[in-house]
């Protein structure tokens, strides 16, 4: 671990020691390559990447002296082939910053390293010029320029060296020295000499740096959360499979793309949870999802009430021709039914007493639910290959996406293994991590392989709260390892604020979160402003979770046609198709959160402004951006207002803005200079 | 480099494949480490440490689940010994970072490794004591903590299991619930199945993270600079190392402690530069000292005009006793006589008319300079060797500190094999880098070795300037891996502040300079106030880098005795003795700096405010940082004027102050609440 303690200095020993160290020197990468990006913890997790777009890679690149370096991105893609692209300095120069870019167009496990040399003709060609400008005489360098090309002759073969000759044969035939420069400093003499070069000094990063390249809907996508069972018009009657047909033309209307069950399976029946979280359940309640498992079978069966697998397939197929994907529960939890108990007692940890712990997440208690031990003896690896067989099952099933429950109660290294495995075969599976814990531990999730991951959005409310959450999302290592998708209600959670914003807050809130960032989600009910609350907690009263809930969809004050418009807006932005991308904007008011959201190419450009008081009208002036279109500060901006269509020119810089809750509190603008063309809107 | 096409599922081998990489993942760490402090470059580098100091270890630690996590730090010195110390979960909890310390007490190399496993016990106790302390009933629990006191004596042997055994005993004599618990509960029965503990899930980060542990002048030092030559009373006498002895005892009464010459090398003769840098040299110019070798000898010889051998190891003895350490200039650098152009042809690197390259550092000029070719086929490896015999050779003549001459356009892997080289023969030498250039080579210098570095503090002037230099020196990766010496003036910078600002300009850098770091240096004249320029240029005119220098040091506005305080300040307040532990304060006013500089444990405070204004009078209201010590805001402060002596107490968070450039433009004040015994003051 520690240096050996040094022999004598006279000795043999330390001779042969210190030629060993110093060879080993002499050896060692002469140019240093740091600060690489993207990078989460070194190279050993993968950092995030999404199907034919470019990957922006940086590194700081550095040398003694001040020759020029040349630099590459190395990059890998899921079956290994080699690709290179340039990297150069990022203005401004002198600060040993490269960047470069490569655009994956597979999706799959990718990987880059950055290679780095001794440019040696480029250092010469910048030499040459600055001292043929200053009216140096160049007699001595032209001669060492033509050294250089002999050189690059003799290390070559083939065309290459037959260009090299002749570009040394006209070099010797020009009679001026002007001429003579003018050739070395040429374009395509330069390209010669690049392909010619030996690379002195080549180095790479010391790893290979990981990227999860996923489809775009890892980073866009719009959730809707539905009980099937509740697709009824009485609680009387389960709802079923066939029953969620008629709901897909409004869901989809709505702009959603991703459909998402709870759990689908067997409900177990030994302490099932009566309505409001009860401990005795009548003989008619349907009991919560999460208690997985009864004699119907585990988490490869369906809830008999909910219909037969071939209704299942039957919906899948349907909702896809909705444009609706399918997104599945994985709740690793068993009722005290499930068949596993029976089956595998030896996946199960014993209290002495012959019962299983139930299921604890302090302060809440699921005594319907008990978990398996994954490092029990006997679950070693069956378990682990039984849940990844059953991931397995219903990806054959037809459906590519899961909300993982609850992922943080269980083994960091059985997501690792889970992820890749099921990736490997298909890349196109996307895992959302439904994990609200501590920071640290919802960023490993990412890290080690989750597609999106719930966040903490729906705690954030005031201006410093969003501007600082919003922010921190679009910075190392969140940026590289953790998308978010912004939930603005769930099963679980009925957020304090809407308990009792009323509408204004609902619109408010689901505006944050499809503008916030490029997945959001909404659990049903949201549409229709549901707040009420079991007094004093964050939880819906009369909860879905263990009672069948019919909805009057089209009941007055729902906010469908806003949502609708929201999905659309993002639909036709790609700005809005990301989280990142986003700048916080001056506005002379504390209620009124005014953002930005814009390509890297500054083509689409969004500003929202979201008034955060439900109550109260909210104005102020703000700062339009024009310096990001490199304008001055008196310059003219056309707008135009997504919501209404209505378009306009803004002159300067300081302007004013009004959000009324009671009609619309937020306003979504795209903004374009005068001369620019309207952003190309896809389909 | 990318995972292999994965085979088809059913097969064989796919099996196969499988099993493995469950197993694999099985067995993988199932505690997460990251983000371990100190370390640079995931342990690619040592980080900086000083023996006999804490070094204080964080980490994020965490697992699935809610069980108690229990961490140790493992560490090695630098003869590889292994010892351990405790890592605690540190407040706020929930947010898993875990924290401990160790305090090396040899300099050298060291290491240490972060050990976490799962707290078997912990978990079970604190989850017994939560029930218990609920009125829950604990039955079911007291027999499960009953199983694992067993399984423990199954597992250990000797002493402890006897001691197990008889606690194993004890609970079963007991005959109530309640004192049961208590003896389950106990901090001794805690203790032992610490001791018992089979550690589970024991994992240990991924690599080892190095430290380079050092002598305190590493970061505490105080330079003086001159030329050796200059010390004489007129310029037609070359002074010697013999006059240097009558400037030791004014050094030492100013509060130095390191001596710095530039090279006392043999000075060439070809090209010798003429006073003001001018090309032609006169027959009595002794020429700049970086222009090192001549017939008389290279980089391991003396300049025969300063003395001889015997003067100087004498000078190194009378320094010492002085307190004062001899600080050499290494610069890898020649003049066209130095022996190694005759006798290493090989070193350097010719042109086609059979000259060497001079030395550029663009726009600067060296044309009595040239430089080896580190890769050179003829100087790999016999000039690297001679370089580090050149080091080693002064070290042997009780020299321990380097002042290394532009580094940065030397290879990085030869300072980084020189310095471990001669550390690991004598871990007492000190390196200090000159290098100016771009921030990530000159972080990378301190990554490599270098014990402290020059800094970008002579060209950082206003509040703002100033509160963000600090800042990011006190920040990660800096924190870790550069030590800043604060030069107020060198014999090439002569700072376009200091041209005009007048005698209180100078007494505001030396405040800044030796309260800020650790370490700061002034080169001669610096105390005589000298700043006359060449015209335009931030270089001092008749550079004394050309010419024989001699000062009378008892000039009239000289601020020797303001340094003799500033150092006595520093010497007496620990605080003071690092640019760590620092704080910026608010004060009303953009021409005054005030800040902090604090131990961890508050016991020595130190508050400093500086008029950046050489000009004019300075005032403002000042936020007194009251909250530092947990007090309130109408809270009573012992303060003591550090330069005066004066004593007085502050009542309250609000105060005023007013410094005067022309008496004194800096204050320097002790504080402490009242009850607090003054801080023990060290000799």
């Amino acid at each position: 671990m520690s240096s050996p303690p040094y022999p004598d200095p006279g000795s043999s020993q330390a001779q042969e020691l210190v030629q060993g160290d110093v060879l080993a020197a002499i050896h060692a990468p002469r140019i240093a390559i740091e600060a690489v990006q993207p990078s989460l913890d070194h190279g050993r997790f993968a950092a995030k990447a999404i199907v034919d777009e470019p990957v922006i890679v940086t590194a700081n690149i550095f040398a003694d002296g001040h020759d020029v370096l040349a630099a590459a991105i190395c990059w890998y893609d899921d079956e290994g082939r080699q690709h290179r692209e340039p990297m150069h300095a990022v203005q401004p120069r002198g600060h040993d910053i490269y960047q470069g870019s490569f655009t994956p167009h597979r999706v799959g496990r990718h990987g880059f390293i950055i290679e780095a040399w001794w440019d040696i003709y480029g250092s010469y060609r910048h030499e040459l010029s600055k001292k043929y400008q200053a009216g140096i005489p160049v007699g001595l360098e032209l001669e060492e320029g033509r050294r250089i090309i002999v050189q690059a002759i003799e290390c070559n073969e083939g065309e290459l060296k037959e260009a090299l000759e002749a570009l040394h044969e006209r070099f010797q035939r020009l009679g001026n020295e002007a001429e003579r420069v003018s050739l070395l400093l040429d374009g395509d003499t330069a390209k010669r000499m690049e392909e010619a070069d030996a690379r002195p000094h080549l180095v790479h990063s010391d790893v290979l740096y990981a990227l999860d390249v996923e489809r775009l809907k890892a980073r866009f996508s719009s959730w809707y959360e539905l009980f099937p069972r509740s697709e009824t018009d009485t609680p009387n009657r389960h709802g079923t499979f066939r029953d969620v047909h008629r709901r897909l033309p409004m869901i989809r209307d709505m702009g959603f793309d991703v459909l998402y069950f709870p759990p689908i399976h067997p409900v177990g029946r030994t302490h099932r949870k009566g309505p409001n979280n009860t401990l005795e359940a009548g003989p008619d309640d349907p009991g919560s999802p999460y208690a997985i498992g009864s004699e119907e079978g585990g988490h490869e069966a369906l809830h008999p009430e909910l219909g037969t697998r071939e209704d299942f397939r039957n919906l899948v197929r349907v909702a896809a021709d909705h444009g609706l994907e399918i997104a599945l529960d994985f709740a690793i939890q068993c009722s005290p039914d499930h068949p596993w108990l029976s089956e595998h007692p030896g996946w199960f940890s014993w209290r002495p007493d012959g019962s299983i712990r139930y299921a604890e997440n302090p302060p809440k208690k699921y005594q319907d639910i008990v978990n398996v031990d994954f490092y029990a003896e006997d679950a070693i690896p069956s378990l682990w290959i039984e849940l990844r067989n059953i991931v397995q099952g219903w990806i054959d099933e037809g459906v590519k996406i899961f909300r993982v429950d609850n992922p943080h109660t269980k083994p960091l290294p059985f997501w690792e293994w889970l992820i890749a495995d099921i990736r490997r075969r298909d890349p196109s599976v996307i895992f959302l991590s439904e994990a609200f814990t501590r920071p640290a531990m919802m960023l490993r999730l990412g890290k080690l392989g989750f597609t999106q991951s719930y966040t903490y959005f729906t705690w954030r409310h005031t201006k410093q709260e969003l501007t600082e959450y919003f922010t921190q999302l679009n910075e190392s290592p969140l940026r590289e390892g953790y998308r978010p998708n912004f939930f603005v209600n769930t099963p679980d959670i009925n957020p304090y604020f809407l308990q009792s914003s009323g509408r204004p807050g609902f619109l408010q809130r689901a505006a944050l979160a499809a503008l916030g960032a490029g997945s959001w989600g909404m659990y049903s009910g949201f549409e229709l402003c549901e707040g009420a609350p079991v007094p004093g907690k964050e939880e819906y009263l009369d909860s879905e979770k263990y009672e069948i809930r019919p909805r009057d969809y089209t009941a007055p004050g729902n906010i469908t046609y806003e949502i609708a418009q929201l999905n659309r807006i993002r639909r036709e932005n790609p700005a809005l198709q990301t989280h990142l991308g986003l700048a916080f904007y001056t506005v002379h008011n504390e209620r009124i959160l005014l953002f930005g959201k814009r390509t890297e190419a500054r083509d689409n450009f969004i500003l929202a402004a979201v008034n955060l008081d439900p109550f109260e009208a909210q104005e102020g002036v703000f700062e339009l951006p024009l310096w990001e279109f490199g304008l001055p500060d008196d310059a003219t901006l056309q707008g135009e207002d997504l919501m209404s269509g209505h378009r306009w020119t803004w002159h300067g810089k300081w302007q004013s803005l009004r959000l009324e809750p009671w009609r619309q509190p937020f306003a979504i603008w795209r903004i374009r200079p005068v001369h620019q063309a309207p952003a190309r809107i896809p389909k």
